[in-house]
């Protein structure tokens, strides 16, 4: 089993500090919605899908026990939470969601009270905040469900499969999105065997993925992605199953540096490639993934690993976080709401707006 | 300029300790040819050709100062002392050719001989393998050097390209393999950029590669494994040159892992990729890629980094060595007798009958 990522109590969040995963299992507790935003800064927690819930219940936190006598006051205090907030992961949609499903929820407050508010009145805000955190919380889990369901209907018994990056519990509420996937057909004998990749530079296949994929018992092995291919050609496999940070109209697909070139060889050995993501992941704006800007990160990220520098100084380094595969490489995406296959903007248009 | 790999002098062998860099420059010296092959076998050195050099003067070490009284003496010290070189490192072909070349040296000798032997024909034998070892280290310079021209004849002006793992003039006592086409082509004006892949797990790309570009002076940047298709697509990659381990009849080619990847990625991109090597590479005994066996490293190479473990314990590892590039995705391979294309058994048998 995986230990919870987030638990709100009356005490604060308690969050599970996933940077020490797997040397140790330690959780922290956020009091107030600036140390949850912090934690959500520092990585402690990661995951598109659980930074919305994280984010949700930084307004909890913002919202408990605060008292105000105005809505003039209620608002601007909201304006700086929302700021705090949003500032802390700034190219995570799913963080805007929750903002802006909390927004709504104050807006229908302000619209239903007087300019003067009493104590009683914060206190409802604030269990209509919570209310929505925990709503937001139980559509993570359900909707991780629904994409495990729907995924294994792509994958035939005993499928062996490679999988990338963290896209498990731990990075959602509930079961994860690929991983999910993966999780949810061991279950139901639809996996044999998985492959996780250990995703260079973060590592998050070899700190994370494994240690997911062990505590569930799942039969397993961890490669360098570079032999990714070498296992196509020698091994049976009978899928890739990656998850999605960003994905355009007509389903060109943004993930993790080094989805792309597992795609091409996926697509080299005939072997499906599957996208698995929430409904929340595309982005319409985005005709094609030619419009999605790739974040250059840390070079001391490639350089170090856990603090130890491993290249010559003063070197160039190049460090896109993620890269995109076109719909052309990928077998069908994934989501709750079924499954979109071929993958292009007619097929996407239509499972998004059933 | 990259300082000497190997140094033969009155004292002994000295070896540059290539496990250091990037972090320090040191040599370590060997004096018999023990210590010379402990330093084969703990990677003090590595490179196909340079292995072959260090093993010639391995017996250079083995025979110095040394006296016998019969030819019987002679033949079974040398049986001895070839032994123990090659089981240096038994995968090494480079290191068989040159105890091979030693031991026709000492049949000439022998033929040459009475079985009573004195202390100058010991000398003059001596003196034979030493002329020998440094005839190894002059024909592998020569080599480098031929596949360079070679190799350049290949490229247009200004070229960016993909390498992989490590081939300069750490794995040689020359120019490098792969690495020098790239090294003489900057200073023909064919090179104006050169990505090195990091090349896990063993990061041979990191710490020594993107080192001697940058001595060379060389523009360089160092990338993670899983990038260079992303490269490929965003930027304009000319060429992919790589080395090899071990090459069949037909052109298939046993190289680093990882390197059977990136082969997939130039091609779905239409971007040459061209192997570089000696002829000592190819195995003509091996009709195809298939016969070729890979050997699976130690898993800790792959969880570990520097000692310091970075996945869970008790989890299933995968590490092969090697993996085989299949001649189809190979546009040459250039030796240093002239360049192989298209890579076909015929095209191969007749490049290297010339």
């Amino acid at each position: 089993m995986i230990p919870p990522r987030l638990k709100y109590t009356q005490k604060g969040l308690w969050i599970l500090d996933q940077r020490l995963i797997p040397w140790s299992i330690k959780k922290i507790k956020a009091e107030t919605y600036v140390q949850a935003a912090a934690a959500i800064k520092d990585m402690v927690l990661r995951g598109a899908p659980l930074i919305g819930c994280a984010a949700a219940y930084a307004y909890a936190l913002a919202f408990k026990e605060k008292f105000f006598s105005s809505k003039s006051q209620i608002r601007n205090y909201f304006l700086k939470v929302e700021k705090t907030i949003n500032s802390s992961r700034p190219t995570a949609v799913a963080l805007f969601a929750s903002s802006n499903r909390m927004k709504k929820i104050l807006e229908s407050f302000l619209s239903d009270h007087k300019e003067k508010i009493g104590p009683l009145d914060c206190l409802n805000l604030y269990k209509e905040i919570l209310k929505e955190a925990l709503k937001i919380e139980k559509e993570d889990i359900d909707s991780t469900l629904a994409m495990a369901e729907n995924g294994i209907k792509l994958l035939k018994k005993n499928s062996r499969v490679i999988t990338y990056c963290n896209t498990g519990a731990l990075a959602t509420m509930g079961i994860g999105t690929a991983l999910g996937v993966i999780t949810k057909g061991y279950e139901k004998g639809k996996i044999s065997f998985a492959y996780s990749c250990e995703t260079r530079p973060y590592l998050q296949g070899t700190r994370l993925t494994i240690w997911e994929l062990q505590r569930n018992k799942i039969p397993s092995a961890l490669i360098t992605d570079n032999m990714a291919a070498h296992i196509m050609k020698t091994e049976k496999i009978d899928a890739v199953i990656i998850g999605a940070d960003r994905i355009a109209a007509n389903g060109d697909t943004a993930n993790k540096i080094g989805s792309y070139q597992l795609a091409i060889a996926a697509k080299y050995h005939n072997i499906p490639f599957y996208v698995v993501a929430p409904c929340a992941t595309f982005d319409l704006s985005l005709k094609n993934g030619d419009g999605i800007k790739i974040e250059e990160r840390s070079e001391s990220e490639v350089t170090n690993i856990r603090g130890l520098r491993l290249a010559p100084k003063s070197i160039r380094v190049r460090h896109p976080a993620f890269d995109v595969t076109p719909n052309s490489l990928i077998s069908a995406i994934v989501t709750e709401k079924g499954i979109i296959n071929p993958v292009n903007t007619k097929n996407v248009l239509q499972a998004l707006s059933i």
